[in-house]
């Protein structure tokens, strides 16, 4: 499972610009059957119909980079959160505290796009010594339009709960990451501890259910994996961010 | 709550060429920002981000009439059927005739395209006057992915539910409409009765809490509408087939 939980390791620091290529997101013709494949695929993907994929197939390995380096990753990234924010805005939030959005934290707020496309890896396929190299450098920057929204949650009351599958021993490397990329404030920080359980749908919902017999009510749940929403305890409403490049189970 | 159920009356009899004009998949340029803000308000929608919408955005109209009239809601709908098979295929059945697919059935199985097709209706609104004429004439054709995939799934041994939230009185035409499409042999056809309730996800969920009271194990699952797949009963797993045109709570 250190597979898995290295997937969701990030880290520290200085956040620099955000080092992917700036290119337009590419619109193959539609003519070339391997374009609508690999956009059913995506979204295939993102409606929970494609699970437990291991890598991004082959013949869309360049769709999905050109994606994830593109506008198109960042504007359906600005959508999921502008819904969310106005789902949020609208709730009566009580003023004991305890209203909270759950948030996971890499590919959801932190991105770890630096890495893959450092490496030109759009397989999704984690090299562990690479991405340990990566993780070590903690230069992982916010999802502009996560940013926006928890800042904007902070302002309407929320708690926040950052809620990770990396483990423990990354706490004061997160904490870093967190503060530098704008992320300055939270209830709680939850990471994965040896005993926990290794599965993210079991972890997740048993610290979520914690969360709730601590009185915290979980008034909106984000995370970038359908690992993060499903389960118990899943919250009010659940809201899944784009991520077509990696699965965890 | 006669609208919601309108919207799931189709009808009967024999089955015509689709006839929905053929045009491409339009697919717009990168930088008209209405193009890929559409494919992202698409993308939401199929994967439950954004919920309870009345009806498609005026400035997605157009892009959502040429998603559904061409070649890319079909070829979504062969990836969603053809992992339903994929998944099917795999398990183990028992041969007590108890292990059961759930279909919804409009716009799962049977498409209701050639109504919004022949009013250029591509905002989902459902003119009640209208769809009743056009689901009087009973020319609702199979979705030819879901067909194949019904057909794999008798070889398989499944036995087929389809579950609707057409009313009883519609039972004949749907039948003939099922028969006539191909459709033709199924272990239960649950329409909604007048004492059901009115809500989908409360509806739905209580037929299959019976299903499986019943002794019935649900494999499989699969809808257009998300209220088919959430609930209680859900089944052992869910398929959500492309449905960006009207939202069913």
């Amino acid at each position: 499972m250190g597979f898995l939980c290295l997937i969701l390791v990030v880290t520290i620091t200085t956040s620099l610009a955000f080092p992917i290529n700036h290119q337009n997101y590419l619109v193959l013709p539609h003519s070339l059957q391997g374009s609508g494949a690999c956009l059913s695929w995506r979204v295939g993907a993102e409606a929970n119909n494609i699970r437990a994929w291991t890598q991004v197939p082959t013949k869309c390995v360049d769709y999905i980079g050109s994606y994830m380096s593109g506008s198109q990753y960042r504007q359906d990234c600005n959508l999921v959160c502008n819904e969310a924010y106005n789902y949020a805005k609208r709730l009566n939030l009580t003023n004991d505290g305890k209203d909270v959005w759950v948030f996971d934290v890499d590919d959801t707020i932190l991105s770890n796009i630096p890495y893959f496309s450092a490496e030109n890896n759009w397989q999704g396929v984690i090299n562990t010594t690479s991405f340990a190299e990566w993780a070590e450098k903690g230069e992982a920057p916010a999802i502009p339009a996560a940013l926006k929204l928890y800042k904007k949650l902070v302002k309407l009351g929320f708690k926040i709960v950052f809620l990770t599958g990396m483990y423990e021993q990354y706490t004061d490397i997160r904490i870093e990451n967190l503060k530098a990329t704008g992320f300055t404030e939270w209830e709680k920080l939850i990471l994965k501890g040896d005993n926990d359980e290794a599965n993210a749908v079991v972890y997740k919902s048993s610290k979520r259910k914690e969360l709730e017999e601590g009185g915290y009510r979980i008034r909106g749940n984000m995370g970038d994996q359908w690992s993060d929403l499903i389960g118990t305890n899943t919250g009010d409403r659940t809201f899944k961010m784009p991520n077509p490049l990696y699965y965890v189970p």
